[in-house]
């Protein structure tokens, strides 16, 4: 395989590797006396990560923060998928899920990535995209969280192209959906994949906006976290967010093509899965009491325009 | 459409009906004062059914038993599976799984199905099937719980063709896998599909072959309930539990056919979630300790020849 050398590469490997240590040291900060694990996992001829885990803290009831960096053939699976022959790819990228213990603060997901593609005989650089996102699943409804959520990215987004926001809340929207369901994940966020340098575009400028928004996902989540981890719960707030947590469960396993391709092409199975949350909970046809707050949250289970929706503060 | 007319879609339906009850009640003897939910549903050019659910028994923590007959026209794609034109269809058939709270005390999942395909011009009978089998999953292994269970099946396969219970055996093995894990779902029992009559085997063989199997399934299952449902067990026991029940989630969602198939072609999504297991628990990188019960368990998890496994009884 010949040693392929891109600017991008290198310094999207420095970038994820720093966001992850920032986003660590942010959360632990928070959190208090319980730290991330580092697993840090190398495999011959495929590449090497850094899988940071924190579980039973008092805020984060499971989380990871991981880092990967693949080197290798494209599996024939994603040839067909990408149209292209025998070829050698690199991607790398950092992945993140934040399960809180605290049924009032929402699970987040967040990954930016980048992927480049070389010709299997000369090495040289044949595709390259920036891709990512980040989207909020709360278990309780606060409109004004999901619109200082939407609000930071639109604001990152707004900085480069103003179609940004709204085309990659949209395909956020219609992504994190649960299809057999008919809902929503969550309440959104930003999603945004197959980012190609051309005329317009260069690559530093899609790498600088991968980058910003990977930066700024602390000041869209961490706020929301601390206004809402020591809120007091009942166990019918708990009860409520293990049958939630079960909906994220069946996205993750059912429709999330990242967690399907991983597990279909020998991924490390524990840093794909560490996606799922600690404690679940599936009860027959459980649907909330009309009118109450677990009710409200599902009637906004679908694209709503966060930004401009009505709150009191 | 045609009316459709064939003495096994009748004495199939009748089969399903009457096992179904045959098996609530049965359970229900055994659970004391919980009793099944019914809810008999019923979709206009679709089909109809009745689900019967058990949730917070003493001895079931949540099961459910289902029937369903449905007539309507092969969606697509099902008609490029198997390989015909535009079709008109008939199934029914019944499907359990049950989750005792007990750790000790196995999950169970069986499936008796008929499936017949009409030419869609004038309604003739083009294809007919027979299918359906019975696994276990238990969370700690007792080598004469798996030996029974399938010494049951065995015994009413040899009835029909010795080489129905190394055949179907094997095909159980082989559908209940966790490729993704590299390891079974439980110990195994018999899956058998596609049974279609031919010169050797009449429908009425095939359709006794099934029956036998659904009547036997109380016969494998039930004493082993009675011996496991009342053991002493600590908060260890029901962790271990609940982690592994993860894994049949992951089973369900992620590789089975059935789940899959009703999840994308419009089936009742609360029957075929039915099967999910109540609390579950997904825990980093988790193993059990070398030596203990727990690893037994997971030693044993792969194709295990379990009529002459060693037993101390």
């Amino acid at each position: 395989m010949t040693t392929h050398l891109s600017p991008k590469r290198e310094a999207f490997s420095d970038f994820v590797s720093d966001v992850q240590q920032h986003i660590c040291d942010t959360l632990e900060a928070i959190e208090g006396t319980t730290k991330f694990r580092i697993e840090d996992w190398e495999r011959e001829g495929f590449g090497h990560g850094s899988t940071r885990i924190i579980e039973d803290g008092e805020v984060i009831e499971k989380g990871g923060v991981n880092v990967s960096k693949v080197e290798s053939t494209l599996p024939p699976v994603l040839q067909e998928k990408l149209g292209v022959a025998e070829s050698e790819f690199f991607v790398t990228g950092v992945s993140l899920v934040i399960h809180p213990r605290n049924p009032f603060a929402p699970t987040v997901h967040a990954n930016y990535r980048y992927f480049e593609l070389y010709d299997a005989r000369d090495g040289s650089l044949k595709d390259q995209w920036f891709g990512g996102g980040a989207d909020m699943t709360p278990y309780y409804l606060f409109p004004e969280d999901a619109r200082h959520f939407h609000a930071v990215h639109k604001e990152i987004c707004d900085k480069y192209d103003p179609q940004y926001y709204p085309e990659f809340k949209k395909e956020c929207d219609e992504y994190f959906y649960n299809h057999h369901r008919n809902e929503s994940r969550g309440i959104g966020g930003l999603f945004f994949d197959y980012q190609r340098p051309d005329e317009n575009r260069s690559a530093d400028e899609l790498y600088n906006f991968a980058r910003d928004a990977g930066y700024a996902f602390t000041d869209a989540y961490i706020p929301i976290l601390k206004k809402r981890m020591d809120n007091d719960y009942t166990d019918e707030h708990r009860y409520w967010q293990e049958v939630r947590r079960g909906r994220y469960v069946e996205f993750n396993l059912i429709h999330d093509r990242g967690t399907l391709f991983g597990l279909k092409t020998g991924g490390r199975i524990e840093s794909i899965l560490m996606s799922l949350p600690p404690e679940v909970r599936w009860v027959y046809d459980h649907h909330p009491e009309p009118g109450s707050p677990e009710a409200e949250l599902v009637e906004h289970l679908k694209p709503v325009d966060w930004i401009n929706y009505p709150t009191e503060d």
